[in-house]
């Protein structure tokens, strides 16, 4: 049972944290009649937690919990809050508030809220209901407002929705967006075969790509992305890797996130009027795009970002309809600073998701 | 009429041609039964004449003749031609041939032809019919592959239609291919307000756009961009200029070539999953993109290179339709040396078209 004004946590309190997290007993968000709180079974590690933790995207509020691949059940219901009930299975992402009543939340695009999201982590209610910062997943209870949570479909394990949350729905969110599986946008690449490209390979699959070109550094994964659903492989480090598959592409979802990657190189590859899309965020705020090489190539270039709740909810019904098995690695949330550092040193094969070993569901008879 | 080797017309003979062009004659492309020649009426003056005159996009083939916007009657037909015969009104356009047989050639997208295209001038016929060099339109006939010259409408005056040939379709294309006036993209901008950003303004209407937003510097083009279609104006020299119109279009069209355009700001002004597309030409290769900016607002960011001959045909036919009337200055082609001078300048509102003076079009039953 969670107290309403501590729950406990990995908390770190500096740009140092990582790997020297403390268990102890933090202050969540205040609490609204429009939340939920979550029991929290489990949580994905996402690269976005390190970034936070480091205050390696700009400075971090400490103390701070990390986490936003939440997975558990609903303990405490909000009076203003419908289609949540005590004991449901619930899900929460990277995305906590936002504005809900912009052009872009009306239309289910709520990372693009016209009016700035509030983070699950290192976020600030102040421009939406004033209560406080918001604190992750790496913890016994989250407490969200409602309008983030999603149902968990039955059959989808627990484990297997977590990662999807963030990781899942950022490449999920720009391969449906942008037609993949559809007439014309049949033949998809992914650069990077990490914990997001393996999730965008199984994707591509699910929403019926025909052709999916892996795109990783050296062969060493290459057996891997085949199982995973990749038809076709390209090794960057092989000679002119690219040559052979010039326009090959319809839509290309690259995963890197150096901004050094050779942009121009990728673009080769899509048809014109095809699509890169680039997920992953450098750390440099700009990099060199080639003006005369988009020109033509007639290919266009687009980031992503997220997915909002609507979507969120149609990728778990997708995974669950079709059993998609993600790979992912069990951890104990006990174990949270090794986890940490071992995703640090790129261990993943290919998303952690931490365990709350004592966790018991939340009954749907049991009140709070 | 022609004679079968030489051709009369202004040469350049070095990268300081530009003011000191020599009207002589210069050998046109070998003559190939697959070629149309036309009698030049007019010929539209390009920035792109006056970059490849001056060796601006790398070196230029010496003796050269520049002009890509051709219009005028035709004076010959290859035995393998169907579809033209003598004293038809045709046009051309910057390019005049591809191979024709690859995917891009066959979807009508010949400018993204993937065995490469060959420029109405400074081109090298080598990978196609083998016949030598292209040589442009300042002068009295052309000479080129029939694909790729397009029947001018009747009631379309040609010096309206030469323009159109390059400048024209340069934005017809990505304005018609990105769906300007459908459903959802009803909302188009325009940054720039010189020769292409005044066509942009015109076909964006012509298209059914129903809010055309014109960007220039400053006011000083607003009455006029507003005669021309626009329903609203940004001068981008005012204080926080894109505050008030942050995205309020489905399509945003940039005829700037600085490298240093603030395209942060253009992306603030496009709704998430709309497109930018930039149709000028940087010198240098590379421009910064704020890939951060990309993912926060979901825009998608593309170039765009001429039209085939089928989308400049559907251009004229509409300009013919709808009396589209572009702002044009004719100049006399006897005076190319000051006219590029003029052009250089930057004294055209919006196009010079220059007219050989004493043309009289080929007659339907002459035979040369």
């Amino acid at each position: 049972m969670s107290n309403d004004s501590h729950f406990e946590g990995w908390v770190g309190h500096d740009k140092e944290c990582l790997g020297n997290m403390k268990w102890e007993s933090f202050q969540p968000k205040q609490w609204r009649e429009t939340d939920v709180e979550i029991k929290i079974e489990c949580c994905g590690v996402c690269a976005s937690d390190l970034h936070t933790a480091r205050s390696g995207w700009g400075p971090t509020r400490y103390p701070c919990v990390v986490g936003h691949e939440i997975v558990g059940t609903v303990a405490r219901v909000g009076k203003e809050v419908s289609g949540f009930k005590i004991g449901d299975r619930v899900g929460v992402g990277a995305q906590s508030d936002s504005c809900k009543s912009c052009s872009a939340c009306k239309a289910g695009q709520e990372p693009w809220c016209e009016n700035g999201i509030v983070g699950t982590y290192n976020g600030d209610y102040k421009k939406t209901d004033g209560s406080g910062f918001s604190m992750g997943g790496y913890a016994k209870y989250s407490r969200v407002p409602a309008h983030f949570a999603v149902h968990i479909p039955d059959g989808l394990p627990s484990t297997v929705a977590a990662p999807m949350m963030c990781g899942g729905v950022t490449v999920y969110n720009p391969l449906k967006s942008n037609g993949c599986g559809q007439e014309g946008f049949k033949r998809v690449g992914v650069v990077g075969i990490g914990g997001l490209g393996h999730f965008a390979l199984i994707f591509a699959k699910a929403l019926g790509a025909e052709k999916i070109t892996a795109i990783s550094h050296t062969h060493s994964k290459e057996e891997l992305a085949r199982k995973l659903g990749a038809t076709d492989f390209i090794a960057s480090a092989d000679q002119k890797p690219y040559a052979a598959h010039k326009r090959s592409l319809d839509l290309l979802i690259v995963t890197n996130n150096n901004a050094d990657m050779p942009i121009a190189d990728y673009l080769t590859l899509v048809r014109p009027h095809g699509k890169v899309v680039a997920v992953g965020i450098p750390e440099e705020p700009c990099m060199p795009t080639p003006i005369l090489q988009m020109a033509f190539t007639g290919v266009f270039m687009g980031g992503s970002a997220i997915g909002g709740p609507k979507i969120i909810r149609e990728m778990l019904e997708l995974a669950a309809k079709q059993n998609l098995k993600p790979m992912i690695e069990e951890r104990d949330m006990k174990d949270a600073n090794q986890v940490v550092n071992d995703m640090e040193e790129g261990k993943p094969r290919f998303r952690y998701v931490m365990v709350n070993k004592d966790y018991e569901p939340v009954q749907a008879e049991a009140r709070i």
